[in-house]
């Protein structure tokens, strides 16, 4: 069986800040190109970064032009070739709806968490063989709790042999996108 | 049998730049904090960062300070707990000289690398049991070939099932940590 399409959301709202209070975070740029080059390397179908400030759907779209179109392209084609993944979305709502809409079918969003437990690896795999998957990843204190309250599954936090598991979120991503289709 | 002590080693100097040609890159400030957190969670004894220029070592030490002593320390103590493995030398001699003396054994360089074939993961977990080891990642467009020809073991590069393999050292850094010590 073969796997179906996979996107990865990088959720900038709602999300947390260090004080538990839900916020907007802003677009960092190394996301981006941390991010979409793992997607292009794990054969992700989009990477959607969600958040609904406009002008920061400006500014992800200026640096995508920049590496796609502009001097960049040029300078460095391997980020262009890259960054052709990225989506700018209002909200994690509206990346599923035009994952809907691409697939033709119903994506499953997979939620991810520095201190939660849920399905395994192994499991996450076995869905992708199933239907079209969003793995969903927070920004700045990670996704607000009321996302969780959805029925979405959950994948288990990445853990190494420390108690320590404060990774960035562009670490999470990689390291998970290597659990699930590294070779 | 438990793990010797591991080290990672982000070089600066000897790597090639994209015309091939071998440079000093400049110190990136979220490398640091990336890969220090990767660090931490791992479990590794040390991050070595390597670069002959003494003006780098000074930016280097006031981020480390920063989070470690200064303000940062208080705004967000994780940070910090992983920046205290950062320790600048100015060539990969000295992070193993630094190695061997901390250590009293003497430790060997594994060499990464976008388009390496080498020794397996599962190889270079069994070597961490009988010495300890200097995982060496190179900024830029990688380590300089000099490094290659030292007879120190190459790790095999991380592969997606794409034949895109533009990986960020960040990300590289990520997932090679995962798939050695990840639990």
């Amino acid at each position: 069986m073969t796997r179906r399409p996979v996107a990865l959301a990088l959720v900038h709202h709602p999300v947390l800040d260090r004080r538990g209070d839900r916020v907007t975070s802003a677009v960092t740029n190394l996301d981006l190109h941390d991010i979409a080059r793992v997607a292009r390397t794990y054969d992700f179908q989009r990477f959607y970064v969600v958040t609904p400030a406009q002008e920061q759907h400006r500014i992800v779209e200026r640096i995508v032009a920049h590496w796609t179109r502009g001097f960049g392209a040029d300078y460095n084609p391997h980020r262009g070739e890259a960054l052709t993944l990225v989506e700018t979305v209002s909200s994690l709502d509206e990346a599923i709806e035009q994952m809907r809409r691409s697939t033709g079918e119903e994506p499953l969003p997979i939620l991810t968490g520095a201190s939660r437990e849920g399905i395994s690896y192994e499991k996450c795999r076995a869905l992708a063989l199933e239907k079209p998957l969003i793995i969903v990843l927070g920004t700045g204190w990670g996704l607000d709790p009321s996302l969780f309250e959805q029925g979405w599954p959950v994948l288990s936090a990445v853990r190494g042999p420390q108690r320590y598991n404060h990774l960035s979120v562009r670490s999470a991503a990689a390291i998970i996108a290597d659990r699930l289709f590294g070779c």
